[in-house]
């Protein structure tokens, strides 16, 4: 029995309400359970200086959480002057993960930025992120689209990712942070949602794992992708 | 006529929802018409080393402002590495304006951090945020005195703040972000529930003003920070 | 009977040196008793961004104090890697003031920048800038009219400031460091030459006042004001 | 064909240059080719504040690269006043690595800072660092096994890292540069030499891959790891 | 001929006010020619952590100049956010110069700060921050043998510091800021009053020099390290 | 006799491998006894804004050290960010240095970055670096020469640079770091092959010299200098 009462390949409740803020071209605040994530996408009409001119266009992300997001408080990062390792190393994932769903010639010389800040915290922000984070993207792409600025469509396969992990032997689907913290092997799976791989990140903390457990959180993986992006299609229709 | 149709001595619609976070001592998410502020207030046991052993509390406040807050994203303040100006001069006032109202000595050795982060911004986030941050602080401190930590009660008198300013001639009771951006003159007013005053911020940019003008904001302010303190109790009673 | 021994309406001694750097265009070195402030203005042929092309001039502030300008030396702002919530404060206070009482038409698209540096602090380091930071502005405008680069005078009213505060239940003018620390309530009055006010900040430590109160002190800072602009203009005529 | 000439799993040839710096508990210079990276590891006896008391030890990794490692001269970190992301994405990796493969509890309470300086880069510096810093640890740790200072060996199986890709729709070993830029889909793959898996990285730059995609790669990888795992054997005899 | 109008082997006027502020245990305005430098000394009852312990004193300088010292206008250092490279080579020079004049047993385990900030620059300005920081410094030790703290005098021998430079082929004494731009050849001498060397950098900015012309320098800044030594000794005796 | 055995005017074994990396423009790993300095040259087509349109080309340099290049790890500069203050110092003079060996006019209007890294530094890593780095922009203007680029040699005397100083009363050539740290004086001594002087920087920790003695150190140096040289001609060949 995991901590959470829930069975081994159960998620934990997805909520999502789209247009939570009125100024960002896109908005939705996420909530995987207790992990509270606001997700907004902005439309700029410049890109980075290394595409300048090449008829592409660029997604990148940034990502926060409030100081008290957590159990205890932490430090703001803006008062201590920079961005930790884990803020940089999880802003630069959502970043791929989300490009790696959109043909970036069918959204033309434009960029669109995704800030994902957790509001709340009980684990898995990052795939609760890239989750929410698409359908923030989903919606400012939809408002080029009706707007004419767009054609053809760049997102054609939503994006969704969710944490799976080894814990007390057993593999489990979407780790809230009580499992996550006692998990000895764990991943962020994040995949299309017709079910094509993007990025798989496994780690073992101090401990190694088998092919075998890999393939059975590959699993776990797909099937809670799979009702991740069933979630997305509908709240974006 | 007001761009926003309401009447010169008339504030916007206020809603408070407590408890928005779970990890927090206090918590409240205050909106201000569009002005959308998440505060929370976390107790530390440690002070400041300039009161240790003084057996003197201390209270504190940060703010901050999501990049899409507001109708152009602004850069991220941990990305740019530092915080700007007017964050800091925002946080400077926050702080001060909460420890107005409170017993230190009742409060006991202790910290408690008072969380400011603008979710939408649509004028008047800094009155907001010590409107709310009193909130935050006082559910705070209610835990405090339920657990039977602190005896008396440090808070003896609600604090709160508005804006009003000069627009077009007139005396205009909490600016919205156009308002604002038009008043040739406008001020801050921090007060308690009572009346008295804590704080006042009257600046003009560009212009000059006469006591008659201040006067009259004062009035409105007094107003306007009745009904907030009105409503500062029934939601935290 | 205040520590200093003055009366209760008693500015300190002022004695103003104009001219003490010979680069700058304007310069003034300003004593308010023990309190010495160095205030230069350069001026610069570019504007900041946001008003370029608009015909209209920028004034702008910085601030600074001498690491042994206090009683205990403090850290250097520049080793330690940035300015200081205060610093930063103060600086956009007396940029704010300045610009008050400047035509920025009869300007012209120019900017003028005043260095308000502490070499000695003893209270009211921020109004002495400010006093002081006007005669410096006056200097280099009156260098700009000689050359026929301005024709209008932009500097029709001087901007003076001055600190009063409540001691030992005492409304006093021009508060000196021993008295502003002890000090429960205590203002800065920023007004022009002619009695129009500019920006009013009245704050409460760890206390409250009463609009009786703010209106001895406006009064106290009316007839100080009053003082500094004769001797401003006695000093640039 | 691969660009390099190689069979599809052949890796680059492998050199080691034990005791490359003198100083150093344990230092290696390592060459995949022309990727060159100088690995060095350094006891202190002091452990990170949150395991202090506890017993364990710790390791950790930073990772540079020299400005002109590279075709073009990067900006040295030092002079930019920060790490980039992807310098703190990658020794964040590499100690994660490291530590995967200790028994900290043997190690005893200091801790282990493996230093990966890339002097010459050709792609695969991560997986050099890893595999390069494994050899420096190990010397390092013989050292204290020979003073006595750690009795049961803490390093019981060595760690490696080696990259496959797809590259014009074939899987190869051991990417260089030209492989890499020109690869959809490329991994990392660290595994101990036993063959267990500590950390899979695996990702698609604007695309996306297939299970089978995967499991091609992980056979690739495990061939090449083994073979670095015989040679990191062989020189720490 | 100099542009100046002085011969060869004439020094700028000089002249010293000593008490200049009152915080200070030491403290100077020294100005040569139109190179005015404010010092100040603080004494301090800790030492670095290297020295901890051993008896022993410590003597440090730090160096700044205000934003309109010079010509056009320089943009503030603590703006910024860092001390540029020149700055931190000067007050580390300053503080090696003057700590070779002090006999840091005598001195005892404390530590004197020697704060050098411009207020004009017209070249020399870090000879003259040493000479007028070691008026400040005998100053505060001044003050340390007078209540007893101190009983053996730490300073036995003035530390002064001159510029000599060779200009259009002729030594020249002293170089103001024209003659040193133009100077091929340039350096700073520090010696004591007695005429032994502590610190000689003689540098050709794009250029070279014999060992003759060295010599030439060096008979020129006897004479005027002399010169000063006697000055410091009238002003502080 | 010295710690190292060496005779009073004897360096320490010198060797030098050119081309030790591939990618820059030239190359050396220098090694002064076990002071070893990767040194590279980068030549790019821009120059500083200050002299764009001149015509002149530009040299400049970078120093670091590997974080355990020393005897106890040090931290690395990266991560803290910032450069020390003494590694500005020593770039700084590496640059003037190297620029006082180059005809500006004949190298034309590019720039040249010199970067020393330190890989295990054991005393005068400055001074290697100097040396080394010349050596890589010798090779560097050499492909410039042979590409066309440049037709007349801008670099027309080699530049090296050795310290010196008094140990145990006694002037020694190329101090180690045992040496180093006991030396009450020493200098370093920057001259071109042909014995003509670049910069001298010679200073006394806590302690002064005469003028004989300063003849002494340059007499020493004036030899190892000519070594130096004969060294950087035959490898540059």
């Amino acid at each position: 029995m995991r901590p959470s009462g829930r069975k081994l390949d159960e998620m934990r409740a997805v909520s999502i309400e789209t247009g939570f803020t009125k100024h960002a071209e896109g908005s939705a605040l996420i909530k995987m359970g207790d992990t509270h994530v606001l997700c907004t996408a902005t439309i700029e009409d410049r890109v980075p200086p290394f595409i300048k001119g090449s008829g592409l266009g660029w997604v990148t992300a940034e990502y926060g959480m409030l100081p008290r997001a957590t159990n205890t408080r932490m430090r703001r990062e803006a008062a201590l002057g920079k961005q930790g390792g884990r803020t940089v190393e999880i802003q630069r994932l959502i970043g791929r993960a989300l490009r790696a769903g959109v043909d970036r010639s069918a959204l033309g010389e434009r960029q669109i930025t995704v800030d994902c800040d957790v509001l709340q915290a009980d684990g898995g922000t990052r795939c609760a992120s890239i989750t929410g984070g698409w359908i923030a993207l989903r919606l400012a792409v939809n408002k080029l689209m009706k707007a004419g600025d767009v054609v053809s469509d760049p997102l054609v396969d939503p994006v969704a990712a969710v944490s799976c992990g080894i814990y007390a032997g057993q593999p489990l689907l979407d780790l809230d942070y009580p499992e996550d913290s006692e998990a000895g092997v764990d991943g962020n799976f994040i995949m299309t949602g017709s079910g094509k791989l993007i990025e798989i990140q496994m780690s073992a903390e101090g401990s190694t794992y088998t092919r075998d457990q890999m393939n059975q959180l590959m699993d776990l993986a797909e099937k809670g992708v799979g009702e991740l992006a069933a979630i997305q299609k509908s709240v974006t229709a």
